[in-house]
């Protein structure tokens, strides 16, 4: 049920790509927020400078920003307030904290083509400076309204609860619903508060609020089993990093867990510890494997079920009536259709 | 200029020891903090509420928060507020972060006599443990009043600043300046949170904020030094860790800058890279060197001047009429003699 299908009627329609690069157009206050984010790391360490902006600078689809403002537009926003920049800055901020820290956990050595921030400055530097990121978030998040404060501390909590789940559990007790926790919280949660965020600052009901958020969640899990997929069928050129590293890491992803649960011998051996003169082997043997499964059908399955829900909440919260959508709108669900057309 | 010498009359005075002793017995809300710190300890997720757990068993002096309420009490506090507790709770958690985020960059195997919360746990659960009470500090705080929230923020921004610069600049490039400096940050910066707060939720003058403000900064700076003295002159038992890690990590103690600059050539060695297998003497050597050395003299005159800087500032901020004190003033001074009465 994306729209594209539903729009058809025999006149060519643009592509799902086409559509989003029409949609960033519509939020030229990106740049404000990119000055929002940078405007805060000031200190007179210089490395507190100076790790924050090489992050910065390795680029990013900066989505969790584009959706806060998108939505408040979309919502009816008349203009683009501090207070939507302060929140679009700030989740940004602990997007990229929390990259910071689980470099450091998974000692990932690339990241968008370069070397990651732990693997250019070391733990303790990439450690204090993901700890200033957040202390940052919440110094821009503080000065808006209890509501986005208590969305805020609460989409944190269950980011740090997600990941804890994927490190602290052994990846054969986790089944496809536990995978989906995990989504949900490390990475739907502060897509949830985006959308949130957008429509608490243009003051919509708790009902549009409710809707909005579930579109933000549903959305955030469908990137995620995307990315999912993506560690599979994508390569080093697009990833910015080399494929199959959630099976070098035996992460709990949808993809892994499905596998095993597919009863391919192979994939049990995701359950036993690795051999480092047979891994590289066994991953690229996987990955050609995964390749041409069913599994990777299930999984796309699932992306697309929860884009459903996303589009489904989105259509709920813009009032239902898709044919006088705003130009703000069409660009919502021209996020949840390019997100999709990147595996489908 | 301690309290102590000044009522010198001939009549027996209590140490301070027994005057710290019943400081406490000022504060028995300490327990209520105790109660709302651990109150934030809620998760589904097993691990973030047992690493937490594990370092708060480990106990500690719960400087921080004594000193919140004791400052909140001698300013006139008619009652402890749910604010107050939540601040002095907030400060903690801030704390417990930074130890946890701490012995994840110095790899330290102990801590209160027992495993540190990275020994036992390990850098990911640990690490996440840190990211979530630093998130729940905030959930805290951002109750309070603007000036509290931009107080945190800035301590918090300090305290990762002097981290940082303690391991991003080598030790050869340091001054007894710049290792005041790393105190003042990393130590002295929740300390002045604490007096600062105090004051504030008592709405005192701005003078009284400020000068509140120094007494807890100058009482952190002298506490920091005379934990770098304990590191030499105390053993094992007191500590509930070896002695001489200071020198082990070639931090930018006092000490260690003072011993430099003292000439001694073995102190030279500090600034050459370590060999392993000499390592071990080497730390204990100068741990004898320098508990006979005139550098432990001229650390010990460093820490009483930043204490007489603290006894000055909480003498003005108490109104000056050190006759008529209250009980919760007295206790104050009773905390600053008490600190450095452990290494002089």
């Amino acid at each position: 049920m994306t729209r594209s299908l539903q729009d058809q009627d025999g006149i060519p329609q643009p592509s799902a790509k086409e559509r989003f690069a029409h949609a960033l157009t519509l939020v030229p206050e990106i740049a404000t927020v990119e000055t929002r984010i940078r405007s805060t790391f000031k200190s007179d360490v210089a490395l507190m400078r100076e790790i924050p902006e090489y992050l910065l600078s390795l680029g990013g689809k900066r989505i969790r920003p584009i959706l806060a403002l998108l939505c408040s537009k979309a919502l009816g926003a008349a203009e683009t307030t501090d207070d939507i920049v302060d929140i679009a800055a700030g989740i940004e901020l602990i997007h990229m904290a929390t990259l910071m820290h689980d470099d450091i956990i998974d000692q990932s050595p690339i990241r968008r083509h370069q070397p990651s921030a732990y693997a250019k400055y070391g733990t303790p530097g990439t450690l204090l400076s993901g700890d200033f990121l957040l202390t940052r978030a919440f110094g821009l998040c503080s000065r808006l309204e209890r509501e986005i404060i208590e969305a805020t501390e609460q989409a944190c909590i269950e980011l740090v609860e997600g990941e804890t789940l994927e490190i602290a559990v052994p990846l054969g007790e986790h089944t496809t619903e536990s995978s989906l926790t995990i989504a949900t919280r490390k990475t739907a949660s502060l897509f949830r508060l985006a959308a949130f965020c957008g429509a608490s600052l243009t003051d919509s009901s708790d009902t549009v609020k409710e809707q909005m958020s579930k579109f933000g969640e549903s959305l955030g899990i469908a990137f995620q089993i995307i990315d999912d997929i993506l560690d599979v069928t994508s390569d080093e050129a697009t990833l910015g990093k080399r494929p199959g590293i959630d099976i070098a890491e035996r992460k709990p992803s949808l993809i892994n867990i499905l596998w095993i649960a597919s009863g391919d011998p192979a994939a049990q051996r995701l359950l036993l510890p690795s051999d480092p003169l047979t891994e590289q082997a066994f991953v690229e043997e996987s990955l050609a494997k995964l390749r041409a499964s069913s599994v990777l059908l299930e999984a796309k399955k699932a992306a697309r079920h929860h884009a459903d829900i996303a589009t489904q909440n989105l259509a709920q919260a813009l009032g239902g009536d898709l044919a006088s959508l705003t130009p703000e709108g069409e660009a919502l669900f021209a996020v949840i259709d390019f997100a999709l057309e990147r595996v489908l």
